[in-house]
């Protein structure tokens, strides 16, 4: 699903990632918790994700004191700590300020 | 591949979308064409891809008047008409100014 946000500005985390071999459980079901823990964290507005070579989580939120929220939610540190140490080969966060937008709906 | 990018501030230009159903071919050889027509354009400074419920491209840009001209490539304009006409569902665009970046790989 493409995010329903707000009229800019907000801001969005792009999070691109490589994994690590294994059987890919745990993560996953992590990473499905995360989601559902965001959508619960206040200035949270939406979340887009998708995996191939590179895996590209995009979240988008109201404020940067949201975004510092979320990253020290304490369940949300734990698994970032099991990232490091059992699931990302390598990653890039990167924090932007969404200026404008535009999109297209085929009718 | 995680893209290379150098020390913020950059560009993101983040697109999200929803495919048609079609057999895709005309689709993928465009959208690699467009990845090696945008490495050549100044201020290119990497791209990230991935696609599965919805396909999420993100490239980087040095500047809002590299982006602008990425946008007005002829054979990109071409290709966008194309995307609108007979490839996307709905897509979304967002301009972005990354602030902030950090990253991490395993040893």
């Amino acid at each position: 699903m493409i995010a329903k946000t707000p009229t800019p500005p907000y801001y969005a985390v792009i999070f691109t990632s490589t994994r690590l071999d294994d059987d890919g459980i745990a993560y996953s079901k992590t990473a499905n918790r995360m989601v559902e823990l965001a959508e619960t964290m206040d200035g949270f507005l939406g979340v887009e994700s998708a995996r191939e070579e590179v895996g590209i989580t995009v979240s988008y939120w109201s404020s940067l004191a949201a975004i510092r929220n979320w990253k020290y939610q304490m369940e949300h540190v734990e698994a970032r700590d099991n990232g490091r140490e059992f699931w990302y080969k390598c990653f890039k966060t990167r924090i932007c300020l969404v200026e404008r937008d535009y999109g297209f709906e085929k009718m």
